[in-house]
């Protein structure tokens, strides 16, 4: 059986990371014993700047047929954020309904997180990110511009379906890890929101007695998860809360440079996407060593959601093991000196199904 | 010339840092030649449990005539958050229009940070934070509730007068200080209310030529507060935000004991209320060990309000004084063994202004 795999390597080093990845999952796959093909979607902001936009308009037919999605990076420094990302990645999640972006947070052997009396393990949770809605939403406005009483509106909107389903998502996955799900909010300031949020966990929760539920408020949480990051397990939030935090859970765990993350369609209408979470890296494009491993990781969850469960762990293991060797190479934003193609070349060695 | 300070508890800890912190105020007070008569509010939760109201209806009116706020703390294991908050903290700050909330994040002598690397001097910046509006606004609902398109609604609102308010103090901040104003967005997911935001500060910039500017999303600013700490001077920010980054920022710098706040009138109208960053942290209430340091950091920031800078001096140097000692007494959230009382008695004992 053959998947088909659309890959949209993007802006900055999202193509140097792309590009070098395909051939370890080649690898992995063949090992494992199912092939898949990639086609090619040169789409972003240099198709923004020559053509106005950053994907055709018919953009999401096209990706529609693809079992999955692998996401380089987006982001230009010539190019508005709010263009390339409304342009781009953002209708990708909504327009697939990849109402689930699961970010993972592992402090892995060998990798200094910046965090005094924090080694390799002590850190393992992921979040759970609501990824359709919420403050996210594309709804608002601007009323009075050039008078004094400009005023703008941004306003967020949450569905029962899909909060329900990210809040089941992750007791479904605290039912399979440690048991214990963490809920962010911000009751205390956003009332209607966040008291709905919480309703929801509620609810939900009784369906999984076994399950530990605590709450959290969003600024609580962003220091606990520099105070007490080894006591999470799955953690549950917003759009933007679960933006901010997987941003926190990335530098706590040692670097952006290993964070992945899967964009989900939890029912399997549309294709899911899988990207790092880094950015494009305007600083360091064209010179090679643009960190792999997150995109790798990202490779992983994306055999493990088509099923290929000892492909994933072939390519998860790879990391793990790399990284915990202090010979093997790294790239400068681990504090080694080597390219991209080597720690590619080094992964392909250990690589073993 | 005797000024009129209203104090208001509030619930756990909050009493016994104020009951703590006053005596060292009047100490202060006497030594830079000035007086102050303090009237106590006993509102909070346990008034909203026995009363059905965090502070009565014309609470405001009663507050209004003094020359300043000292708070406590609020929240309360029993109240629900959108309780406690919405009953006195928010209302007081909206509607005595404090729009500026301050925040300093020193990492001083003698202090600890969880972050590698990180000595004391090496992290000092402040966050400006919007504090009257912006995701905070009670405006939103919740429609369809008990039907499966249930829905709910919290609106951000942005108006050009806050918004104008609190990047200009921040670029005048900025030009007392390093010269460097870095305001927090998420323009890329957010674009009617933070493209609004980023127009202002470019605006309001123009007036600024020698300030420098900096943009940054929110999650990347999350990171950097952990990843680059040394390098902020003055940061604007949303309600939300900014209340998010402060706590990142009270973290990074060692303590949430630590961590004062001031909640500014810009002209003068109403009082304005200064108050410590931590909450009520009822674990250990009744103990005598609560950290009283933020407090006077506040009772600082009080003083430098009211114009008598040598008394805000004297407050703030105690305190620095103090934790860069390594044989003074601490108290437990700082590695210590002290009570509340007896770092107080060793702040008095160093006061000189
Ligand atoms: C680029 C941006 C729109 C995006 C987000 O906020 O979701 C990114 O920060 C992420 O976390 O994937
Ligand atoms: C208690 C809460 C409403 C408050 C806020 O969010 O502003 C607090 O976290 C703070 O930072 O002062």
């Amino acid at each position: 059986m053959a998947y088909e795999i659309a890959t949209i390597p993007g802006d900055g080093i999202g193509p140097e990371v792309v590009d070098a990845a395909l051939p370890l999952f080649e690898d992995a796959a063949d090992a494992a014993g199912f092939s898949f093909e990639t086609d090619r979607f040169d789409w972003g902001s240099e198709r923004y700047v020559e053509e106005g936009a950053m994907m055709p308009d018919d953009g999401l037919d096209r990706l529609e047929s693809y079992d999955s999605i692998l996401l380089g990076a987006v982001g230009h420094p010539e190019v508005p954020d709010h263009v390339t990302l409304h342009g781009l990645l953002l209708p990708i999640r909504k327009g697939f309904d990849q109402g689930i972006c699961k970010r993972p947070s592992v402090l892995f052997d060998g990798i200094e997180s910046p965090l005094r009396g924090y080694e390799g393990g002590d850190i393992d949770f992921v979040v759970y990110r609501e990824n359709t809605e919420g403050e996210y939403a594309d709804v608002g406005g601007r009323e009075h511009l050039g008078f004094d009483n400009d005023v703008a509106v941004q306003s967020g909107v949450f569905t029962r379906d899909a909060t329900e389903r990210i809040v089941r998502a992750a007791f479904d996955a605290a039912a399979e890890r440690e048991g214990k799900v963490t809920s962010i909010t911000k009751s205390n300031a956003q009332a209607h929101s966040m008291v709905f949020w919480d309703d929801i966990v509620e609810e939900i929760g009784e369906e999984y007695p076994d399950i530990e539920v605590e709450r959290l408020l969003v600024d609580a949480a962003s220091m606990d998860f520099i105070r007490r990051p080894e006591e999470f397990d799955v953690v549950v939030a917003s759009n933007l809360f679960g933006d901010i935090l997987t941003d926190i859970g990335a530098i706590v765990t040692g670097s952006m440079g290993l964070a992945p993350s899967a964009n989900v369609n939890p029912d399997g209408e549309y294709p899911s996407m899988f990207e790092p979470v880094h950015g494009s890296a305007p600083d360091i494009v064209g010179k090679g060593v643009a960190n792999p491993l997150a995109t790798v990781l990202s490779g992983s969850m994306l055999f493990e959601h088509l099923g290929e469960q000892a492909a994933a762990d072939a390519l998860w293991d790879a990391v793990t093991d790399q990284v915990a060797d202090p010979d093997a190479p790294r790239t400068p934003d681990l504090g080694g000196e080597a390219a991209t193609e080597d720690v590619v070349a080094d992964l392909r060695d250990r690589l073993s199904v």
